[in-house]
């Protein structure tokens, strides 16, 4: 870790850990050996149970998971376990599923710790987004087709409409990711559409991306409510809309997407 | 790995695996495990030396690195190359920074390979956005302030001007993100600029992330152009636009950037 990287200075410490998509082959090497050798975790339902499987045995596993609508305890609860706890002495790992930095209030956890002078060391993950499309085989980005990448969430404030820029987010030329955005998608789809995006551009939705349970469906943005619908349980869903999902091998079924 | 992910019954193998940021604890389990074993590896100059130090003795190592303007071998030939050794029988890990679908022409290698009868696992790596983000104890998102992120790449096909939506990559709640920018950042920070987004806007650029030669300079959208020309040597530089990078905490000096 480069200097600077990591400061355990403090009274107490978190490890701010981001587990990856869901395959523990996917974990990094350094989550994998906070993970493997925790005396506390604390953990999100967006983290595989295959990972928590390789927490040891005797280990205390906190469960702070989110369920849409089902709020086992609000971030401010959140924040105020894990400062008792690192003050408790135990070294914490708070796991997140993917990227820690990249949704999922992983800064607002970090701040809220530094400011209660504990230490807290980032482990950066492999995002939903890059899971999924390595699994189906499709490419976020290609030259000529899309030379950008934009991740929106599905989850606003509480309290506040999801109202981005659609006029800027309707740009075919770059791949959009939508992440925890199940409940959303129908309004989504349709800004989208509104926005001038073609309702023909590809789509896909990835519910428990790089588990043992993956499945996905294809889709247009045009159709995508529909399908999303489809999907029952609680694995989290990643929508990838753009030209790149006609780039996938014939065996996603994909290739059949190509707008006319 | 989920059932559909990997593909390998075709003639030849090819391993297209996202090396990560730099740091090798920052590899995926799989991505570890496929180097540390490597009969022979075609490699970026994107991968830090740190990782290329984990393949074994005796591997065959294939540098098809490109600085910018000093192309070694192209796309073209890395793609006959790549068809070439698979077909003779090793198989090959072709080694990428970052996340080998996040910008970096995984997909054309990929398809390219398909087309050519042969197996390819994709294994998804921590895109250089998400190391350099945790090194920096910076979020990429945060609720009220950057709900969504954008990632821009500086390089442009191929003789085609860089010309993506400057309106719609102008928007004050999305982190920007520019990947292989370094050439660019002028032209780039000033037609946001041009496009609405204030020169204020907090900025940072990253050498090297996760690397031991990490090093970052603070700078907000109207500075950038000139911090980023005291950076020297060839350690891949990345730069984080928004109102997120004045979160980082403060031993980063990134809390001086704050807006008015």
């Amino acid at each position: 870790m480069p200097e600077g990287g990591v400061r355990l200075d403090g009274a107490g410490r978190v490890h701010l850990v981001g587990a990856g998509p869901g395959d523990p082959e996917l974990m990094t090497v350094r989550a994998r050996l906070l993970v493997e050798t925790a005396e506390a975790v604390v953990f999100d339902r967006l983290v595989s149970r295959e990972i928590m499987a390789l927490v040891p045995d005797g280990a205390l596993r906190l469960d702070v998971g989110k369920a849409p609508g089902r709020h086992r305890l609000s971030q401010v609860e959140i924040n105020a376990l894990l400062v008792e706890l690192a003050r408790g002495g135990l070294p914490v790992v708070r796991l997140k599923g993917g990227d820690p930095f990249t949704f999922g209030r992983g800064g607002e956890e970090a701040a809220h710790l530094r400011r209660h002078g504990i230490a807290v060391e980032v482990v950066p993950g492999v995002t939903a987004a890059s899971g999924c499309a390595a699994t189906l085989g499709l490419p976020l980005t290609q030259r000529g087709l899309a030379q950008g990448l934009r991740y929106l969430t599905g989850h606003a404030q509480e309290g506040a409409a999801l109202e981005p820029d659609w006029a800027g987010l309707a740009d075919p030329e770059t791949t959009l990711v939508v992440y925890m955005g199940l409940g959303q998608i129908g309004r989504i789809a349709e800004r989208l559409v509104a926005a001038g995006l073609p309702a023909a551009t590809p789509a896909v939705a990835v519910q428990s991306g790089t588990t043992p349970r993956q499945r996905h469906r294809l889709a247009t943005l045009g159709t995508l409510v529909e399908v999303a619908a489809g999907f029952g349980g609680d694995g989290p869903v990643l929508f990838i809309i753009g030209r790149v999902v006609a780039l996938a091998p014939a065996w996603t079924g994909c290739h059949a997407l190509a707008p006319a």
